[in-house]
């Protein structure tokens, strides 16, 4: 829970836990018993940016979602079809309950949650299964291939791309229950197996304790730890190639995948256990990205990291401009001293709300920084972690500080960063007390390289900024020599889900048009669907028709847009 | 040339200069200008091995292929086609001379070697073509697509997969001549694009002087270095998913590759240019290791690197046995220290060779090595590099030399490593010296985790060494936290083609019962083709049938058991 002390007026932020089976049970994020708001100082830049008084923050605009979900849309599935997933899975894990249905039915987009605080629920699953063997989830597909009844796949339940949404109704297998054992630690490879509904927690949890648990000599690491690591899947990570927020060290879930295994309509598919080889296309790289579409991935093979948290190296640099510090940045990428874990480069416009979240503002650094020269509004804050062998990370701290001395960076205290972790994955949280006011917040992010960096960033800003009032900050938060992703992270004064829709799309827009890629980590779902031909191309996109094809002839897999498999024209242009 | 001078007497080698348009001018390793003997020490070795004596030495054994090449078979293509294709690139850069289209019809196993010096060419193209823009290339898929006329590619013609030889007649485009230019270059984002037929040495010629060619800050190398480098091209590594030596580091080539474009059947398919994105399946990962089968690659954007020579360290170690040598080894990958770029670990029938191939055994090192109790015989020879930064390079070579300590590895000089580098291009002469007295050298390689590496080595050894006389000797060259290739060399007495394909058929057999990956680097081509589906699975590899019948709905692309998927199971059955 946050504790920030209001020393004037504190908004009547809402506390309480949600009500069981409500809707807020469903669309809030995370853990029942906490709760997050922001500073009193940031509190004051959003009431200046929308014009509110303290007025508005004395009872909430949004419906904050607590009745108890009613559908009125019954199970359509028919009796035999539910007494043979009974049959599969036993009879206890097989529910059609309205419950159970709406809290599958949607991710974490705001769009979803906009939606849902309106009692809006467009798609929600006939039944819900829960299975807990790989034999049982094969058995599914077969039987909804033959039977042509979709199935989607709820993992973690973070998609912010409508990924998980059943357009289609059918099922939706919730892998959170049961799905999620380890099958196998492999000490000697540095590996572990799992199903594929664990969640991060778990997985690290698991890894940590692998002296005690697996006997093994020391304890380990997963790596990957998205800002939704409390509430994901490490299924979830795979199908839609994502990333944590030390993938400039760890690698992108991609990098980090040995072996999959799937359930697809055309049988099992499993990849071979090696990492490099040249025996064709990779089938890891076929499979990974496929979002559910080709099959359900149930066993995942992932590579593991000594956990050695005691060789942490956390240092933070203010720059002057963005500029200089995209210039820094990159050659601390392209210098070859080893990559740093955490690299987060902050531009202006999110240095300065970063100043109050991570309380530099409260500290002798802000007059320090005013002094040398560093204008707020101008600064770009940078912030690193690194890990891995103490060598290692002693020479990339080195070597990121002599870069930074270079181009003039001021250095603030690892302290900064410490700040940084405390919120890393708890800020979702704040987009359910800031909309109980009205103000919505949310994020895109896409892929860029260095050259055509700020052009991407001022073109997609603008964007961004032009709906009224609308607060734009934006980050790159996993590099490479090549490039970087940069996010995007607004706020406006919105709650109708339509309005969202259609401004989430303007973005989409000026992302294609900027020729920057459509996704770095966050995958394409349904929501990014419409713009993926667009952004590959007529032939390449062809490939994953074919692909499709070839698994899903029935199209049951995650139908109704994802990655815009089963969209013609008119549809697509309906969403964009 | 070799210059080691012999003590007693020494074999006829053949150091003249190959006849032009002779069958040796085309199966002859590289350069005409150089010959490779082995040392008066490694011949002792093959006599008495082979029971031969100095007398078998004193006359060539195997046909030397000084003769000019006669074909008997006339070019059949129709005029009406040649006519276009002349039309297409230039009436001087479409040949259908014997000499040419000998010269594109072989690779470099030693079945071709074989083949070639006993005047068998089972297939040659009925034309070789010289194109130089793209545009041309996919003027000349479509053409043959539409005329179902047989397409293959020569890149640079190291194949030891039988990748390049025109099973079906038809085409053959050459793209050593003409198709070997920059593209592009980009120091902002360390890349460079080029054309595919670009050779090895000239894309590092031309990165190492980017300062002046391309008016760079620094120069750059493309950090990969394959066996082959000097006689290989840029687009025969990619589309056969190569290695280069210092791939610990640098990565395989798929890591080093950042776009493509492809002219297929089904028309131009060009990949993103970003690095890492979440936009569906990997579309650079499809295209990877596809050999030719689905289009031509035209045009590859390379990340490149900082050209840091000083900053190389060179170290050596020998461990007692293969088995701590292993366990050390593995350590160095796991410890997240950083990787070394060249590190190579010989088993210990490798050592005892390599002892006197890197002059070992001519030192002092040798007794002291015997009177510190390391056997030859036993011991196990590991060689690395590091690179990149030098706070980086050097905190790689501090911490290797600390786990090679602790493995009780006894430390011998960088000159053992700088040995190594002289011969790393051009031990392949030595297959042609040899194979003059009737000696036959090759080599087959795979991937394996840590802890299948042992069973591995065993049981295709094993193999390797059943055929009468045969000496085996293993390495691993390329390793990862989760394992590494095996590299196997094999000597014997041989000359006929029909019993090497016999006995390399036994040792891919071996590989795939033993479990390991079919490759690791070298590719499948024709002649692993009958071995893939076995090893990826039967539902795996109908991913491959599918994308090849998107993209080469006539079988036109390298057609005639490339990746085996126009083999039926009589085809695999008589192949194997």
């Amino acid at each position: 829970m946050s504790k920030h002390v209001y020393k004037g007026f504190e908004p009547k932020w809402y506390k309480e836990e949600y009500p069981k089976n409500s809707y807020r049970a469903v669309f809030r994020w995370g853990d029942p018993h906490f709760h997050k708001y922001i500073k009193e100082s940031l509190y004051e830049i959003i009431k200046d940016s929308f014009k509110m008084t303290d007025e508005d923050f004395k009872q909430y605009t949004s419906n904050l979602g607590i009745d108890e979900i009613k559908l009125k849309k019954p199970c359509k599935l028919d009796k035999k079809h539910l007494e043979f997933f009974k049959k599969i899975v036993g009879k206890d894990f097989v529910r059609t309950d309205d419950y159970s249905r709406a809290s599958v039915a949607y991710g974490k987009t705001m769009y979803d949650i906009l939606r849902m605080r309106k009692k809006i629920l467009d798609n929600v699953p006939d039944a819900v299964i829960y299975p807990s063997e790989k034999e049982q989830i094969q058995a599914i597909v077969e039987y909804c291939n033959k039977n042509k009844i979709p199935l989607y796949v709820y993992g973690g339940g973070s998609s912010v791309t409508r990924g998980v949404e059943p357009v289609k109704g059918g099922i939706s297998l919730d892998m959170r229950l049961r799905y999620n054992k380890v099958i196998s630690f492999n000490e000697i490879d540095q590996t572990i197996t799992v199903q594929t509904g664990m969640s991060g927690p778990d997985l690290e949890k698991h890894l940590n304790n692998a002296v005690t648990e697996f006997n093994a000599k020391r304890a380990y690491t997963c790596g990957h730890f998205p800002q939704s690591f409390e509430f994901s899947s490490v299924g979830g990570w795979v199908v839609t190639r994502g990333a944590g927020q030390n993938s400039t060290y760890y690698g992108k879930i991609e990098d980090i995948v040995l072996s999959q295994e799937y359930a697809t309509p055309k049988g099992v598919v499993k990849t071979t256990k090696y990492i490099r080889e040249a025996t064709g296309p990779s089938l890891d790289q076929i499979m990974m990205g496929s979002e559910g579409t080709f099959g359900v991935l149930t066993e995942v093979t992932l590579r593991v990291f000594r956990f050695m948290p005691k060789n942490r190296k956390r240092y933070c640099y203010m720059f002057k401009n963005w500029e200089t510090a995209m210039e820094a940045t990159r050659e601390m990428m392209q210098c070859e001293c080893g990559y740093s874990s955490v690299f987060r480069l902050s531009d202006q416009h999110e240095t300065k709300f970063m100043m109050r979240l991570y309380g530099i503002s409260d500290t002798v650094f802000e007059k320090a920084l005013a002094i040398a020269g560093y204008k707020i509004g101008e600064a770009a804050l940078f912030l690193g972690f690194s890990e891995g062998e103490k060598g290692f990370a002693k020479n990339v701290r080195k070597k990121i500080g002599r870069i930074a001395r270079k181009y003039k960076g001021f250095p603030l205290g690892g302290w900064v960063c410490k700040s940084w972790e405390k919120g890393r994955f708890n800020d979702p949280y704040l987009r359910d007390s800031l909309q109980d006011f009205g103000i919505l917040t949310d994020t895109i992010e896409c892929t860029v390289n260095w050259s055509n960096m700020e052009a991407v960033h001022q073109s997609v800003r603008k964007v961004c900024v032009a709906y009224k009032d609308a607060i734009c900050i934006t980050h790159l938060s996993h590099a490479y020599p090549q490039g970087a992703n940069l996010y995007f992270i607004f706020f406006c004064k919105m709650s109708d889900p339509e309005e969202f829709r259609k401004y989430h799309a303007s973005i989409l827009d000026a992302i294609q048009k900027s020729g920057a890629s459509m996704s770095h980590h966050h995958g394409i779902g349904k929501m990014f669907g419409p713009w993926l031909e667009g952004y590959v191309g007529k032939n390449e996109y062809e490939i994953y028709k074919v692909l499709k094809k070839h698994f899903d002839p029935n199209n049951v897999m995650n139908p109704g847009g994802t990655l815009g498999l089963d969209l013609d024209e008119k549809d697509k242009r309906k969403l964009k």
